[in-house]
Formats: C-alpha cells, sequence, structure tokens
C-alpha cells in the first residue's frame, strides 16, 4: 500500500487555482505510488486543526467542474509559520496530521508567503526524519515569483484587465467633450499586471495612453506635465495606474501624507486612481473618472485564458511527478523555450530562492520616458492571455464545482 | 430613387447598443424605399451640427464586427432639446440638416430621455409639415422603459452582475473568518439591475443573503437587524444594493447628510455599499468589503448575453419595418408571448407613453420582509441572460469595431 497525498491552497484566490487542484488530483490517481488524495481546509490552518477532506472517492463529473471554479475551493488561509528555532508547536501539530493520515506527500498551491511554509515544513521533516516530499505550485496573480517565467493565475488575471480597459477606454469616450480616465489595477510592489493593459493598445480606440508603475518612483510635476500633454494631442485619455505607486523616497502614494488629505488635513478616502484624479480636476480636465478594477480581476473566471487555465492543470500533474521522482523542497517553474511559437517546459527550483521574494519587471522592459512598456514586455505577455475555453454553464451562468468549506 | 435613413446613437453606452446599429443597417440595406445610409455623430449633436457619416459603403466585416463591439460607435450625448414652444432654434437647425441629407428616415437608439428626442421631433415635423417617419429604438441596461417586457442592454448588464456577484462572493469567503460583502451595483431609482443578483443565488454559495433595491424605502435598524441575524445563521455573508437607495423621506441614502459624515463633521468618499460596509463594521463584523461593480456592468461586452445581442439587433432590424409601414413617433417594443419557451414579439407604442417616465419593479415581485425577490421576478429575468455567443477574438483579446468618432 502507497503513501497518501496532502494537497491545500493558500494566499489570495485566482480563477485557476482550482485547475491547479484538479492537476494535482489527476496526478496522484495515475500513480500506484499514491493511495488516498486528501484535500485541507483553509490551507496550513486545516492541517493544524485536523481538519482534512478525502477526495478519493469524488464524483468525476464533480472533480471536471474543479477546473471551471475561481477561488480556492478547500478554502485559504495567510497563515505564517514560525521560525523553526522559535517556536516548534505548529510544526508538531502539522507533523501530527501528516502522521494520522499517513501523509507522504504534500502539495502546496500558492505565492511566495506560501513558499515559504513549503520551506519551513521541508526542513523540519528532515530535522526530524519524517519521510515526506513537500513540493509547492505556483499561484499567484501578480506575478511576482521569482524562479519562474510566469505564475499561473497571471495570464487570466492580464487578460481581464485587457479586456477591461478596451471596454472601459470605449465607454468613456463616447460623448463630445474632453475626459480623463485614470483606471486602478492591482500590484502593491509590481506593475506585471498594470502593464498587462499594454494589450488593449491594439484596439483602434489606442488605450492606455500612459501606464504607471510601481517600479518607477512617480514624480506628481512630471505626470501633471505628461497628462497635460497627452490631452493636447486628444481630447480624451485613459491612463492605467498601479494601486501601489510609490514617490522618490519609496513611500506608497496613498500613504504618503502628502497632497492626500482635504483643506481640513483629513485623510481621504479611496485609492491612488482616487488621488491621481483630483490632481488632474483641479488642473488640466473638469471632467475625470477615476474607475478602480477591484475584486473581479482575480475573480473573474468568465474570462480565463486558455493557455494559463492548462498550465495551472499542469503545474499541478507536474508537482506530482516531481514528487514521486523524489523531489522535495521544491517549487515547480514554468521555463519558456520560445514565444514564436509559444513554448514552455516545467522544471523544479529551490524553494529558497523563491520565498519571500519578488520579482520585478526588469527595467529594460520599461520605457519611463514614454510612460508605457517595451515590445519584449509585449512579446513576453501576449501569450500568456491567449487560449480559448468551453465553460460549463446553465440557463446562462457559470456551472460552478461545490465548496469544501462551510460559508 | 428613395429616400434617405439616418441613425443616432444616445445616453448611456450598452454592450449591445451597435448590434441595434446593425440591425438597422441590414434593415435600411434590404428596402428599395431606403437609399442612403446616415449616422449622425454624437447622437442629436452630430444633427445640429451637421458631422453626418456615410454608412452605406461601409466593408461588410466591418458591418459585421458592430454586433460585437460595445460603447456608441457613433459617439452618444445628454442633449435635451427645448420644448417647442419655448424655442425652436434647435429644431431649425436638426431639420436643415435633414433636409440638405434629404432623410426620410430617422431612428434614434436611447432611453427614456432619448425618448423625449424622438416625440419632440416628431412633433415639430407634423407642425411644419416635413414628412419623415422618427422611431426611437430602446436601450438602456436600467430596464426603467415603460411599454416594453424588457430593454435591449438588462440582458447583458443582468447576466454580468449576476456573474460577477457568484465569483465575488467565492472570493470573498476562502478565509476562515467572518466577513461581509457589500456589492453596490448601479440604478439610481430602480432595482432591476440590483435584482438580477438573484441568479447567483442557483450556485453552492447561495448568495446574495440581502438584496436591498430603491423601490423600498431603507431602513438602516432593519438593515442592521438583518445583517445581524444573518451573521447568526452563517459567518460569511453577501450582500447586494442598488446605487440609489433611499431612506423613508425618498432621499438618497449618499445624500441623507445622516451618519454619512466623520468625526468631525466632513462628508465622506464612496457610494452606499461604502456607507453602508462602515454601519456594519462599527457594531457587527470586523471584516466588511464594500465593492463597487461599476463601469464593466455596463461595458463589458465579453459577458453579453446572446437573447439580448439578438433581441438588440432585432428592435432595430423592426423599426424599419415599421417606419416603412407608416409608423412615426413611436418606439418598439419587446412582447413577451411566454416564459416557458422563452417567446417575445415585437410592437410599437406611442413614445409619449415613454418619454421621461421610469418603470419600476412591481411591488409584488418583491419580497419585502426576507429583502429578496420573488419566483415570478426570477421567472421574468431567467430567460434575458442566457444564449451564447460567439465572439470575433485575436490573439485572445475582443476584436472591436472602429469608431466613428475621435478620440
Amino acid at each position: 500500500m502507497g503513501r497518501n497525498c496532502l494537497i491545500g491552497q493558500s494566499g489570495g484566490p485566482t480563477v485557476v487555482i482550482n485547475s491547479s487542484l484538479l492537476g494535482l488530483i489527476r496526478g496522484a490517481e495515475s500513480s500506484a505510488a499514491i493511495d488516498k488524495i486528501y484535500g485541507a481546509e483553509y490551507g496550513i490552518e486545516g492541517v493544524l486543526n485536523d481538519r482534512i477532506v478525502d477526495l478519493t472517492l469524488e464524483e468525476q463529473a464533480e472533480l471536471e467542474l474543479f477546473k471551471y471554479t475561481p477561488a480556492s475551493i478547500l478554502g485559504s488561509c495567510r497563515y505564517k509559520l514560525a521560525n523553526l528555532e522559535e517556536e516548534v508547536g505548529d510544526y508538531q501539530k502539522i507533523f501530527a496530521t501528516f502522521a494520522k493520515y499517513k501523509i507522504g506527500y504534500f502539495f502546496y498551491i500558492g505565492g511566495n508567503d506560501s513558499m515559504d511554509t513549503v520551506m519551513k515544513l521541508n526542513k523540519y521533516a528532515q530535522q526530524i526524519g519524517y519521510e515526506i516530499n513537500i513540493i509547492g505550485i505556483p499561484k499567484t496573480i501578480d506575478n511576482d515569483l521569482v524562479g519562474t517565467d510566469h505564475c499561473p493565475g497571471y495570464g487570466s488575471a492580464a487578460k481581464y484587465i485587457a479586456t477591461s480597459v478596451m471596454e472601459i477606454a470605449r465607454d468613456g469616450i463616447v460623448y463630445d467633450r474632453e475626459i480623463v480616465q485614470i483606471i486602478e489595477v492591482m500590484g502593491r510592489d509590481t506593475g506585471w499586471l498594470a502593464a498587462a493593459s499594454i494589450l488593449a493598445k491594439k484596439d483602434s480606440v489606442a488605450s492606455p495612453d500612459l501606464i504607471f508603475l510601481p517600479e518607477i518612483p512617480f514624480n506628481k510635476l512630471d505626470f501633471l506635465r505628461e497628462v497635460k500633454e497627452k490631452l493636447a494631442e486628444r481630447k480624451k485619455i485613459n491612463i492605467v495606474v498601479a494601486e501601489g505607486l510609490k514617490d522618490s523616497q519609496g513611500r506608497y502614494l496613498v500613504d504618503s501624507g502628502v497632497d492626500y488629505h482635504d483643506e481640513f488635513g483629513h485623510r481621504k478616502m479611496g485609492g491612488v486612481a482616487y488621488l491621481l484624479g483630483e490632481w488632474v480636476k483641479g488642473s488640466l480636465c473638469n471632467r475625470v473618472k477615476s474607475i478602480e478594477i477591484n475584486i473581479m480581476q482575480r475573480a473573474a473566471f468568465h474570462a480565463v485564458a486558455g493557455n494559463d487555465l492548462e498550465e495551472a492543470f499542469r503545474v499541478g500533474f507536474e508537482a506530482v511527478k516531481f514528487a514521486l521522482a523524489g523531489e522535495t523542497g521544491k517549487m515547480v517553474a514554468i521555463k519558456r523555450i520560445s514565444n514564436h511559437p509559444y513554448q514552455i517546459d516545467y522544471e523544479v527550483i529551490a524553494v529558497e530562492k523563491v520565498a519571500n521574494k519578488t520579482k520585478k519587471i526588469p527595467l529594460e522592459w520599461i520605457d519611463q520616458e514614454l510612460k508605457t512598456v517595451n515590445p519584449e514586455f509585449y512579446d513576453y505577455i501576449s501569450p500568456l492571455v491567449q487560449g480559448e475555453v468551453e465553460m460549463p454553464s446553465k440557463r446562462g451562468l457559470p456551472s460552478f464545482a461545490k465548496l469544501y468549506i462551510k460559508n
């Protein structure tokens, strides 16, 4: 009889995180070395608290829906394990659960925080001599994981953002009046999501006119000059900004305390698009719309990218193969072989190289003067948003898998 | 030689407004009585200012893209004509343009304000004895036009909202913590859009838990009690609210001046979801997310409903037939024949019955106690969001028609 495997989902949701879950299940099913397939409720919190579900006997029709369902159906967490040297209580509980369910393979789907968990658990297993293979499966819309060409979850978010920017741009310019639209997308430390809007430029409206990224320090006077120049060229302009824009001192604009208070000194509400909008409204254009593309950029399964969905499945499937080949303390990574045609391969890298680190957009891919990104970035991102998906639906609405947690 | 026709688009954009434009063009092409097909830039403003484009010679491949392109490609306006008794200047200019281009048919796609324009122009034509057939084509995501079962544009917005509520609900409940999500949708005077979220209830997450509509006066104490009761049943709840919620005196909540200021008396930013969120946060639940489904609900062609797209085309196509049959001063309306199977027909109604009026949700379709809508509403809306659409795309992103206005 083989050992059992356990799967957890962690960190912020994406639309393809359950595709990776299904990839893991399919990989485990096809291996004689793995007996039962368990899922942990709420990531590592479920392992800590012995909240484990048996996925082995789930019906096939239900399993197939996993691929087409956004947001962790096993639940998620943002739990950070203490350093091993400081406190072993959590580790003892976790490995008691591992022992109870005879877990020989642990797969953890998540971002750079989750890879910290993978790293620490692997270290502890080696310390106590518990035989287990622990593999991280990359997942984040932010695309900020080191060591992988890109992250499952990013392509779909990028597709949603580019499509939405095309649609918002067209919506905003229907009237015969000047308008500045400022569209805010996620990205506290990196501009991968904001830069994805460059794909919208192929539409005849040719937006966005300007893109502002956290990688480049933001200067208010430059910003106002650039908006003014654009408004001299055309009456209606669209600007995309990342939520995490920072000033030259590295402070988030929304936290800078400068120019972000009303005349009585009270902090104003809203994100960076709102702040920038106020600046423009005060001086350059009377009609300004600040639009936040919010939760939908990581939740809109209805705009999923086929390549992303497939790759999310494959990183899960490959993770099982790597584990069975003896790998542990590793993360599955995507290696790009070529752009034309788009070809990738899967490999593993040591999780220490990924945990708690952040990959930014290479500076040479950014055009700092024109406030846009270079063709290298376009070539990088273009294949990631491609691929059609036939989605299961019922009466015009999506058919999602059931949840394994309570609401 | 026949007379020419002119088409204008007016009011807020929808994702199917250009499908109606194409329907009109196809109707006009197939008639020997109509010679040239013109479009007015920015609705009636283009007629006033002689900004007319000739659509007759547009390429077929480009015309076909009209159907798959959101937001008025001819541009739009919110221009209200003066009363005829007060000021005829605008009328003289408009009819000078009509005469210049030999316009014998004028088609105006829009909502209840646009039907005011149709009504007034028709009256003036009769006064001066100008031979023209003027027909309104309904269009609004708000679904608030009197005399038609529903409005083209509504079904797609409803589908987007229901889908998004499903996705946002799932996104919000992944963690093992209490949460209240308050999702705000459009609708200043009617709850048609907010009520559409009832479709999301079929998902296993069974959200929304509560729906608040402008048709029913909002009471803060009742609201807090209802949220508290729901939180006693489950840890994670989702609430949908219309932006135009009003108190018992008919004042918009966001304008009420009550409870909407910070401790220093300054008005807070944000919409009604934010306001309600602050109330809940202060008393019932520490984790509250207020989410505005913004522009995308009327711009997201990527989530268009097939039935809506087809009906938008047909109201345009039928408008030409009605005009050729001699109708004028009328709006094309949709009449529902049956729900199972879903069957409709097209008719015309006098535009006086529509202009400047607002259709609300029938009170008997609303469950005031449970803060939801009744099965009658569900049966009404269910067919409107159905129908699949094959969308033209290129490298994973939509292929939209060109704009006939400058940005």
